[in-house]
């Protein structure tokens, strides 16, 4: 069916209000599309059929009838649904049972009005593409387009009722690809021809459902549970997993705004933990809380000019507030430099004033345009930011320092993860400091560094541009007031919820995520199990006021912990439930261990099963924990320590990058060469051949300057070359490709 | 001298760069003055002959020239500057001195360049009444106007120095007079010549500074600490006593862009002790911590017509990020709902996820175009906000009455404040909520009531707007699905750092702040006493040694102990000091005290001295802090007590107000009556004869349905009448003025 009609495009008076309201949701679709799609107005159609004739006898346009079609495969009760959206020629025969098998999805069936309305915003009538756009999470979403229309000439024009019946948009194939693009959701090309064409596989008899062996579960988990898997492996597909591990362990939520996202409690409990630790250190120190306006004036924010800078492309700007516009635009605070220094210059009136500490705990806003990336790009994220000033440069030296090893301290014995401490090259310094220090991190699947957190010396740039001074109290006192003025020195530092972002890379698995317990919402989670058909009420009674019993004990005792008690799920989902969310400690409690009087735990990060007895349950257990984070630590630091591999030839730089290490290598300590490394390293990347999406083609940087420089075969100064160039090296520095 | 000229305006061709440039500047300047002063440029010049003559050849407008004269009176090295600024004619002598003593200033000289710079932005070439516009804190600057020109025909032109020696700007006395007014800066009409013909004073002569004796101290403090002191009491002038209080205690500075506030440390940890204490109980009632963006779409937000119709002129969008327009305009949230909805239709799909519970800390803007008040109205602020669902509307009903005792204890406990609980009217209810409970709190020396924290019962209405469901567990099997669909009950519940202004509007005095040991920074201080010049070395090293001893003792029994040993300041100054930022209790340490083996203890809230024995230091102070702590709310709880009066005729409605009451009446509980009442009580209090302004004509308000209706002489059904109506009264509501 391929209607074509040459008569001209013909729109009724009445059509005319429609049209003009139609206008409205086109140009809101525009910048969607970035297009202007072609639209008609036509009476009302709800067949294929009558659709074709009305288009007809209204428009001139050579096109194709498609149809949309929604489906919904099974899913777990407590799973979201997972909806599949099909594509397709009108003239495509789309068997929905072959298309469930192929996806290898459960009971493919149209999705109901609930489900239109509810997850596409719309009817049945109106179903399209463009419905995606209304979609908060596009993730959950299989989307397939028929073969035979990517097979058509890119121009091919597209008919699809965009949002009412009696509307038709024209797009073309490209075009539709495009929105496709604009979304950024990926399609699943499918032969339907080809899938009518194949055999069915035999289906096997479905077995009556039986009460699962304890011991079992684990290794043979319902059908539920595995919908509620990942569906893809850490080491396949990492973009995905990560995508996956933290929307399935129901960590982190996409958002209808671009690059920002929802912390569930999982997440946000790892801040409040950070949080904690580090603001009672901080506080012993003398550092206290305050809160800064999340607005800034273009006068502050402009005020230095190397630091603006840096800043000024991400800055978010309010205009307006309800109808009327501001007088002028106002900021949000990508960072507080700026926002506080014009205050630090009226508070500190004396040297008795130093050191002067403040810290806040807040959201900033960096408006970035590259792809955003849950915790490691976002558009706001959640950090704290220290800002102090000093009377000496030493003494501003030795806090940037005991500040490295807090966030130091965060990484390896919050997060079980280990950093390498170093100052940072110029080139990547802070916008305006003096010096930069920084923990780096490693995500051993991309073999890509992060930066994990900084904590500058602003050196007297910001002090001089805001006028902070105080008399110098060493000055002679017969100095004139200009030579006893001394502009302060000072720090600034920051860590955010990025952080987070780095653990689950780090620790996650092919089950899900994989919580360190100091950081864990529930530590231990008490399953009853072993219960059967035959099972009578008293004994499961039993079993369930045991594992509630061992529930209250841990929780006096310190321990986050939770008896899953619900009576409707198997042991077999409870552990995936658990699994998925990276409960560090999984407690079973089944007859049997009631007789031995004991529990059964499983680690999450091992998987090892051990006996731990009841009458040394909270010793046994907080053992085990700590054991867990301490070996979650070890396993990553190891890792991190293989990774890291000492250059000292040009021709090993881009090879070892390529395995996904991190580099040591004498080096100059020079800006040039390290745009030259940077170049060179990316290029002969490209050329590889061993190039693919997982070993990026992008360029070396510098990582830090490492405090702990090798002792064995040392740089010999004036004796040992860069790596890259034929200076003297001056030191090791830690080069990598990053995040 | 009035300059007058005939001539044309004449521009030098090379002036027209920095005409300009200037332009800009004068742009820049449109919006403070709400007009479009004429200016003009001219060579540079730098005293007031040249000038007028450069004006002659440059201008036909007739008009007065001025001179604008910063000065500085002496303050204590600690204490900010606090610059007088005296707008005058020309022609008028201006003698510094006289005015100083006039001001009760000391020593007022010609401020220094670094004091213009710094505080004014400008150089001693440039200054002018618009110099304001860049002063960060206008309370600390003496606006001083000439009565000479406050006596001159309101159009009559002044010209004025704008920003540069070689520009003059003509402004009308009315202009100058708006001016003052846009920058919310009242002047001080000064009569100069009438000053210079007083006799001047006699002044004392200056006796040599002696060691005071630790007795007299608190009695007669320095000068130094007089100048840090209120300068006003807080029932003679109450909200410049409330800015006084605020900004010298250090708790909160003014901030650049309007209505925003920067939280000193000692403002901020009155928030932290919130936090902890409400975070650990609802953690305890199984609330579940979260954090949503900032940032909401419009479609999202727009999607419960009532509820945004009650923020939308409120909200502030931002619609530019770095140089690029965004597609479309995103708002900054000025409440969750909207936000967060959308994802509970996602997140609940049974009814085992309810309760469904989660909180979140954050700060939300409300672009408020009334008069911003530090904490009581502010256009960003801090709270927690928490939201629930729920299964049945019980549920839902006990939940509310849980959060609002939460809230009257963070008042009550925390805040030493006494609350009244009660449900608000229909017309005061959140918009779309079902219902809404208050804590509602009362300030004494302004007799007005003050909301205090709201938990809402939202009803289904939200549910609904955004299909929130899950399938009724009570429904029969065989019902429809349609049937068996059941939406959520939902609350949200709010309370945010208005508290804090509650709270230091209600204790704090004319010495300053008066903090609840309870949310205090600093608990106790310890100052040395008695050391006079006779002392030795080694025992003002003794008495120094056993302040920082007793506040380590105190540190490590868990109260925040300070001691503060500066040398170079007196302890009269440090009394003062600790005074003004309100700490519970100062601990004295003198010679005698050593003797006695005790140190002798002062409170804050009540000036009450008494000895406490260092082999019980402890104890006795943490006992001290628990007295203070109780005997503050029941004073205050006694004082509110005292401020609800029972009335039951309309005729003692106004009186009783106007007396700094709240009312408790029997009330028809109609909207028409409640909006009759406020303007009733409105016009009356304008045409009432005690009206002042610290008896403000605004009409009352229904604050509550208290919980607690009074049993003595109830409502009798039927019978007891409206207070201010024909209708039967249904119970008896709060009535007051408000915040």
């Amino acid at each position: 069916m391929t209607p074509y009609s040459n008569k001209k495009l013909v729109i009724n008076e009445d059509q005319h209000q429609k049209q003009l309201k139609h206008k409205q949701w086109q140009q809101s679709q525009h910048y969607k599309l970035s297009i202007s799609p072609k639209t008609v107005s036509h009476d009302a159609v709800n067949d294929s059929k009558t659709w074709t004739e009305a288009l007809s006898s209204n428009t001139n346009e050579q096109y194709q009838v498609t149809k949309t079609l929604i489906l919904k495969p099974k899913t777990a009760k407590t799973a979201p649904a997972t909806p599949v959206v099909v594509i397709a020629l009108e003239s495509t025969e789309t068997n929905a049972t072959a298309l469930g098998k192929k996806l290898s999805l459960k009971d493919c069936r149209f999705a109901n009005e609930d489900l239109l309305k509810g997850t596409f915003g719309v009817d049945k009538d109106s179903v399209s593409p463009f419905a995606l756009s209304n979609v908060q999470d596009l993730s959950l979403v299989h989307l397939v387009v028929d073969n035979a229309i990517l097979a058509l000439d890119a121009a091919t024009l597209l008919a699809f009722h965009p949002s009412a019946a009696d509307k038709t948009v024209f797009v073309t194939v490209d075009q539709l690809k495009s929105y496709f693009a604009s979304i950024n959701k990926e399609f699943i090309d499918v032969d339907f021809k080809a899938l009518a064409a194949a055999k069915p596989p035999a289906t096997d008899a479905k077995k009556p459902a039986k009460a699962p062996k304890a011991k079992k579960e684990a290794a043979a988990p319902s059908e539920e549970a595995n919908q509620m898997g990942l569906g893809c492996k850490k080491e396949e597909d990492f973009p995905k997993w990560y995508q996956q591990v933290l929307t399935k362990s129901e960590m982190l939520e996409y958002y209808d705004v671009s690059g920002c996202y929802i912390l569930r409690p999982l997440a946000y409990n790892v801040w409040k933990e950070i949080t904690n630790f580090f603001d009672a250190e901080i506080t012993e120190m003398g550092v206290e809380d305050t809160y800064f306006p999340m607005f800034v004036s273009n006068r502050v924010l402009e005020r230095e000019k190397d630091h603006i800078e840096g800043f000024a492309p991400e800055v978010a700007w309010v205009t307006k507030a309800g109808n009327s516009d501001l007088e002028e635009p106002i900021a949000i605070r990508p960072t507080s430099e700026t926002v506080m220094y014009p205050y630090f210059s009226k508070w500190i009136r004396s040297h008795r004033d130093l050191p002067f500490r403040i810290n806040q705990w807040c959201s900033v806003v960096r408006w970035e345009f590259k792809n955003p990336q849950p915790f490691l790009r976002t558009r706001e994220f959640l950090w704290q930011e220290g800002h102090t000033a000093h009377l000496t440069l030493e003494s501003a030296d030795v806090e940037v320092k005991q500040i490295l090893d807090l966030y130091e301290q965060v990484y390896t014995d919050l997060l079980a993860l280990p950093v390498v401490k170093g100052v940072k090259s110029e080139k990547e310094r802070f916008a305006g400091g003096y010096y930069t220090t920084t923990v780096e991190g490693f995500i051993p699947t991309t073999g890509r560094a992060i930066q994990g957190g900084t904590s500058h010396c602003l050196g007297q740039n910001f002090s001089k541009m805001f006028n902070i001074t105080v008399e110098d109290p060493s000055a002679p006192a017969n100095a004139t007031e200009e030579a006893k003025k001394l502009h302060v020195w000072q720090n600034s530092w920051g860590l955010s919820t990025r952080t987070i972002g780095v653990m689950v890379m780090t620790h996650g698995d092919d089950k899900g995520l994989v919580m360190p317990p100091r950081v864990a919402l529930i530590q231990t989670v008490i399953v009853p199990c072993g219960l059967t058909v035959k099972t009578t009420k008293a004994e499961s009674d039993k079993i369930f006021d045991a594992c509630q019993d061992v529930a209250n004990r841990l929780k006096k005792a310190g321990l986050k912990s939770k008896a899953d008690l619900r009576e409707n799920y198997t042991p077999g989902f409870k552990f995936n439930h658990w699994e998925i969310r990276g409960v560090p400690l999984r407690l079973e409690v089944g007859p049997k261990d009631l007789e031995k009087n004991q529990v059964t735990a499983v680690r999450r990060d091992t998987g090892a099963k051990f006996a731990v007895s009841l009458d040394n349950l909270e010793a046994g257990i907080k053992e085990a924990l700590d054991t867990i984070q301490r070996e979650m630590y070890e396993k990553a630091a190891k890792k991190m320590q293989e990774s890291i591999v000492r250059v000292s030839k040009w021709e090993d730089f881009v090879p070892t990058l390529n395995k996904k290490k991190l580099l040591l290598v004498p080096w100059c300590d020079r800006t040039e060469c390290e745009d030259d490394i940077k170049e060179r390293s990316a290029k002969v990347a490209n050329e590889g051949e061993e190039e693919d999406d997982r070993a990026p083609s992008m360029g070396a940087k510098s990582l830090c300057n490492p405090f702990n420089q090798p002792t064995e075969d040392p740089i010999v100064p004036g004796v040992t070359k860069c790596i890259a160039c034929e200076h003297d090296a001056k030191h090791f520095m830690l080069f990598g490709r990053s995040y």
